[in-house]
């Protein structure tokens, strides 16, 4: 049995889909001893559960706060007392679809960093035309240093090894040109970190080649692993709008679309983030799970499997090892 | 009569379609004198052509080629012989659909810079919801400082003002959120000099509303600009293509699909970017426009339309004063 707790009032459709989420989970899992964080008045009805219980949590970190100033004020919220439980130990991984920002912000002051991690990163799955790949940092950090995407690559590497099972992933640094020398100084450093590293480190990938799942692992900082993935959301459904809007203009297009409407579902669930179950947040002590924003109860319940995941193979502790074992002296890095 | 220099061996089908795309300019833009730069047996049979005059010049720059290599060892090739006819003010625009990078090295070796701009950037049109909008650095630049950023604005504006005729355009910095003091050291900085400016600034603007058009201008490092663009274009191919196996697995999907056919070919000539006729390098000593090296022969047409622009309202030199009119002090500005 694995105590996941879970923060039941992060998220846009909070906590409806939290709790719909957290009752799929229980069906599904037979391992999973659920700990809801979250206001009485909203949890009481679900504590006759089996494997499950609660901790009252009465303040909510809203989606839009400033994570620093939450912080401060707001220690009682379900974020901040979610991540107190797996300081404690009492909880061995912890799910939160609430302000990312101020899980990760709560995950660096309650949590702290693994023993050698410079930065912490979130290591996001995207769909592409073959595999899903990971994209990492999706934005716990700005203004990077070559020896943090370093670690990033490392993290992310153990990451899809350990929990999708995918042994000796292509890791890749997003750049403006395939050619080595390509990019700006953070890439250029960066690289000469991974040539000379265990990894299996394919080079440069270009913004066009994301998609095409050629790599496993894609290596950025946050300001720009963040962009990238806000332009695909709004890119796609811009895409979709814009065909929208065409359709409407003619009954045979309609037709057309509502004819051909399977495969339009078939493409929407293959490249799903809710089926990724959330970001992990890897390099803190614990294991964090980042869900999106908008998830619905299937992101949650896939949420709460990889949480589960995590606990069982006990990733943070394995993450750690990992930092120790590819570890550079500092004199070698430039900053 | 204004004097167009064509890079004749500029991009993957030329010289095939800059050729068409220049017949095509010539019968459509009636002040269009051409001067086809490119090797002698490729441009003699075009020579009898009222309007039209060529410049020889045997060597061609590959779209792989390294730039500085290219300055270096081809010095006779289409591309810098084309700047070389700008730089004498023999021609009053160049346009290649050539190696980017050659065009940007070229450019400031043998045109410099204007006075007081500190980096040249490229200004890519981009389709959106509503009209089309100019991301720049879409490439010229990595590692670019606050004070780049702000004169990259400030181009943009001038450039919009008065080849697209929209006025006071508004501008706002890519960034990992809308709140003020969100983002990088860059965007931080960058904020403070546009907010203190006469520019109609907006602000932030997050990856995801790129594309929704509710600004005119987006500003960035060339590094993410590039990126950015290269994403896009990935993106858009990749949802297409995800698109197309679904609906071949069934004729129903198929039979849809060829239904609302038109509608797809509407949305697609609304997203073209071949229509916007190529992206200006803007604060060089010339005006040089940049085709994409996919062009065709409208894409070279309109990007021949756009340079005639350029010439008309001698934009070089409206935009070495607009630097000037936004002028700050060098103490002012962090580094």
């Amino acid at each position: 049995m694995y105590r996941i707790a879970l923060d039941v009032m992060g998220g846009d459709f909070a906590p409806q889909v939290t709790l719909e989420g957290a009752t799929f989970a229980l069906k599904s899992f037979p391992e999973l001893h659920l700990v809801l964080v979250g206001p009485q008045r909203v949890i009481a009805p679900f504590l006759t559960y089996p494997r499950v219980e609660g901790i009252f949590a009465e303040e909510v970190v809203y989606m839009d706060e400033s994570p620093g100033e939450a912080l401060k004020k707001k220690r009682g919220a379900s974020i901040f007392v979610g991540l107190d439980l797996l300081k404690k130990g009492y909880a061995q991984a912890f799910v939160s679809a609430g302000n990312s920002g101020a899980v990760v912000a709560g995950s660096m002051f309650i949590l702290g960093r693994l023993t050698g991690v410079r930065r912490p990163a979130i290591a996001t799955l995207l769909p592409t035309l073959r595999e899903p790949m990971v994209l990492i940092d999706a934005g716990a950090n700005v203004d990077s240093k070559p020896y943090d995407l370093y670690q990033f690559a490392v993290m992310a590497n153990l990451f899809l090894e350990t929990i999708w099972g995918r042994p000796q992933p292509k890791i890749a640094l997003l750049s403006i040109g395939e050619e080595i020398g390509k990019g700006n100084f953070l890439v250029k450093e960066t690289h000469k970190l991974l040539s000379a590293s265990s990894l299996n480190y394919y080079g440069n990938i270009e913004g066009r080649d994301i998609y095409r799942g050629e790599v496993d692992i894609v290596v950025c900082d946050g300001f720009i692993g963040n962009i990238c993935l806000k332009l695909s959301e709004g890119l796609a459904e811009t895409i979709l709008e814009m065909l929208k809007k065409e359709v409407k203009e003619s009954f045979l297009y309609l037709l057309g679309m509502s004819l051909a409407k399977g495969a339009l579902k078939a493409f929407k669930k293959k490249t799903d983030w809710r089926e990724y179950g959330g970001a992990p947040l890897l390099g803190v002590k614990g294991n964090v799970i980042i869900s999106h924003g908008k998830s619905d109860a299937l992101a949650i319940k896939n949420a709460l499997r990889q949480a589960l995941h995590f606990a069982k193979l006990d990733l943070a502790n394995q993450l750690e090892k990992a930092i120790q074992q590819h570890h550079i002296e500092e004199e070698e890095v430039a900053d």
